[in-house]
């Protein structure tokens, strides 16, 4: 069994960037520059965007952290988003979910420019994503393709079982691995909670993707030898063991599990770090749109 | 057995829609109104027009038909597309494709605005899919779903296996039927050239969706008893007792499936069908968007 490190490939990445963003100022042009947004206070959130910000400013890049009240009018965050759309030097931008619910998350997806829309999360970089066209993939099933790459884990041909079917993971997920590329050409059967005989079907799984969101709920039982798991759950679960209170616990039961992969993500330090790296790249590429 | 009769089902559809305009007279409305671009001359392209109008007269739609020579520059047809695009009384708008090689089909597509992409094929329109927000879905997938509601079929936790990963039909329709709703909420495996074992996963469809192009691929030891077959394929074979010298095959060898199955689509009279009528719904939808 090896360890799908997503902290090792991150760093890989984050390195290539650092150098390539090191050059871009040798040459005298600007740096990449992601600006985000956060509104209100929700813990989860705040630790997210910290850990965007903290990483941008690692490798070089420029960031904006742009804090709005909990109360903003959805008027008011559309206009912000769009002062951001015309700002010349922003490359990426980004609005951290969920919002509160007086306001559309759709509208202000929609808001964003699909030129710098790089959590990927807009119609155009959905539809061309399932076109194949060039375009921002979703950060998490990026840096999910990245890790397959990084640890050069073979799929071509490959029967990939991915449980869930959100916007943000399942469903891109699915439609990346079936495509005619590498990372890609799988064979792939998506699950859901309407789904009858889920055991049966991941066992088919030479790749596995847990995005349903239920702690340790893919049991060794579900798992064939040799799968190549991708966990990409993270739920808090009371643990009374832990100063904290509580540990984190992916979607699949590590212990048992593991023995039977042939390469497996943990969490922490799996499918979380390489959705950091998948929003980084975005966010480059984002930039060498504009500057190529 | 029982025949997914396209036809029938598309009838049903067109009496509908003639009936709904026929109240838009009456109320003093304007028609729907369906805008056709025909570049050159291909013979199967013709035919597919002609009864795309042929249906708009009979139903009461409004049509127009713009053919251009063969020749045409992409930059014309681009202004041709953004005529009818600023056209208010044109609800939507068709480039029938495939496009003669010197024009990018992608730049054709992106130019219909969305508002107008009854073929369902803008980036906006296929993002708002996958995210199953409402919107044009392309013609072909969404006659499949309009002829599964038809005759009732039960799709909920249903295994549906499609083969053919194409943008127009195989992928689109992978998405469609895992969404929650219905049709959908299938359990969905998606297949292609780079398959392994296509015989045993399609033999686990309780559904199959087969839509690879490739005439009589699906025989009867690759279909469990009671699947319900959707045959999208539609091919040219050499046929000498016919006086046209050819005859119509899907993909799918109807003679010995058809006996397994719990319902199945003929072809001709399939699918075919019924990839006029959802064109017919996207662009009544389109009319209502504008006019409700």
């Amino acid at each position: 069994m090896q360890l799908l490190d997503g902290k090792k490939a991150a760093l890989a990445i984050k390195e290539e960037l650092t150098q390539k963003t090191a050059q871009l100022i040798l040459q005298g042009k600007p740096r990449p520059h992601l600006a985000a947004i956060l509104v209100g206070n929700d813990g989860a959130s705040e630790t997210y965007v910290a850990s965007k910000v903290k990483t941008c400013a690692e490798i070089g890049f420029e960031s904006t952290l742009k804090r709005l009240p909990n109360n903003i009018s959805e008027e008011e965050l559309l206009n912000e988003i769009e002062k951001l759309n015309q700002q010349e030097d922003v490359n990426g931008i980004l609005v951290q979910l969920p919002l509160p619910k007086h306001i559309s998350e759709s509208k202000v997806i929609k808001a964003i420019h699909p030129s710098k829309d790089v959590d990927g999360f807009h119609p155009v970089s959905v539809g061309n994503m399932v076109s194949g066209a060039p375009t921002f993939i979703p950060a998490t099933p990026y840096g999910i393709l990245l890790l397959l790459e990084h640890f050069k884990v073979e799929t071509k041909g490959k029967h990939a079982v991915v449980i869930g079917r959100s916007h943000i993971v399942g469903t891109p997920m699915s439609i990346l691995l079936s495509r005619n590329t590498y990372p890609g050409n799988c064979t792939v059967t998506i699950c859901h909670s309407a789904t009858k005989n889920l055991k049966e079907i991941c066992l088919q799984g030479d790749i596995i993707v847990a995005a349903l969101g239920r702690a340790e709920f893919v049991t060794a039982d579900m798992v064939k030898d040799g799968a190549v798991v991708i966990d990409v759950g993270i739920t808090r679960v009371k643990d009374e063991t832990k100063k904290s209170g509580f540990s984190l616990k992916g979607d699949v039961k590590f212990d048992e599990v593991a023995p039977k992969c042939s390469f497996i993500t943990p969490v922490p330090g799996g499918v979380g770090p390489m959705t950091i790296a998948g929003l980084l790249m975005n966010t480059y590429n984002a930039y060498l749109q504009k500057h190529n």
